[in-house]
């Protein structure tokens, strides 16, 4: 049944998942109108999304936030732990070796990888930066499933195909170009600049 | 008519423009099916989303590239540079502070601000970080228009409200907190995590 969740809901469940754990606890219940308004969709769009999960929301009742939310890591494979590593170490992947929100999700930075000599060995934070000519030794050893792409554009392909060499089969790209990578394997791109157009949008609708 | 555009598909619209660009320049079109692929939604939420913009695509021959990301860009209100300030300047502030991606649609960083006393006057790149003392006036000074938030969970409510006092309406919150605004004033959350459940989905997929 998983397998029949279109793609462009699978990219909306993790919003909603996070919007969930963003209610109060104490609030038992949650409409698809709440949802979809901290969500930013339409509640047609929240409630056909959510009808490709288990078990529905009760009419006039809403949905259980407990329950959705369990639904959701299941939904989204988030019932076990996994361990990612991070490939560049600067300011962005400095900021992502700390970052509470993979620990919410079950996600575990387990090693920080750059190829500038003068960073490797060096501290951050619990870590110690290691070389990428021991890449594919500690990948394995740590049990990495997943490579977190933070270095330069010029460099992010190399280091995809790297990580691809490995075994690595997802691939979470930071730099600003589009990865080339074999079919079974995937790639989400993070834009950091993505939400800013929508600001304007509405900042344009406000003088108008 | 710009005002009917759905929350929903305005939020697309960025994801669309930013793919365009990874386009080879010198493909002068692109079909709903290629925008769709790239852009990770489906080929009919295309053109239904790129309907409420100006000139639709040509049946059998698709959308032109340039034409399309200038409509876009209007769209969006990218037709004029916005000054934008950064108030935090950990590792994520500092990331940004130089990241290309700002640059790419006209979003220019204009000041840099701190509230720890140590890094006030330090040099991060070509700028000197601010005091938050000096944020009101620096704010007007510069035209700031947009406040990007990169401080602790913990601060970011303060941090909103001061900028929310200086009469900026538009923030981009990296911090993992919902922030309560009044209703003028339009807030984007930016969550480092999102996309990794995308990843736990397809890998789980493909092992079942």
């Amino acid at each position: 049944m998983k397998s029949s969740i279109p793609a462009a809901t699978v990219a909306r469940l993790p919003v909603y998942l996070r919007c969930l754990g963003d209610l109060f606890v104490s609030q038992g219940t949650c409409s698809s109108e709440e949802l979809a308004a901290i969500a930013g969709v339409n509640s047609a769009q929240v409630r056909k999304d959510l009808s490709f999960l288990g078990s529905p929301g009760v009419r006039g009742v809403g949905y259980n936030v407990l329950d959705l939310s369990r639904e959701l890591r299941v939904a989204l494979g988030l019932t076990k732990g996994y361990s990612v590593a991070i490939i560049g170490i600067g300011n962005l992947g400095r900021a992502l070796s700390n970052y509470k929100g993979f620990g919410d999700w079950g996600f575990e930075v387990a090693a920080l990888f750059d190829a500038d000599p003068d960073k490797v060995g060096t501290a951050v934070g619990e870590f110690s930066v290691e070389s990428m000519d021991d890449l594919e030794q500690i990948v394995k050893e740590r049990n990495v499933s997943i490579g977190i792409v933070t270095v330069p554009a010029d460099a992010a392909q190399y280091v995809a195909d790297r990580l691809v060499e490995t075994g690595i089969r997802s691939i979470l790209n930071f730099a600003p170009i589009v990865l080339q990578v074999s079919d079974n394997v995937s790639v989400r791109r993070v834009d950091l600049s993505t939400e800013l157009p929508i600001l304007t949008f509405l900042l344009q609708q406000s003088v108008e």
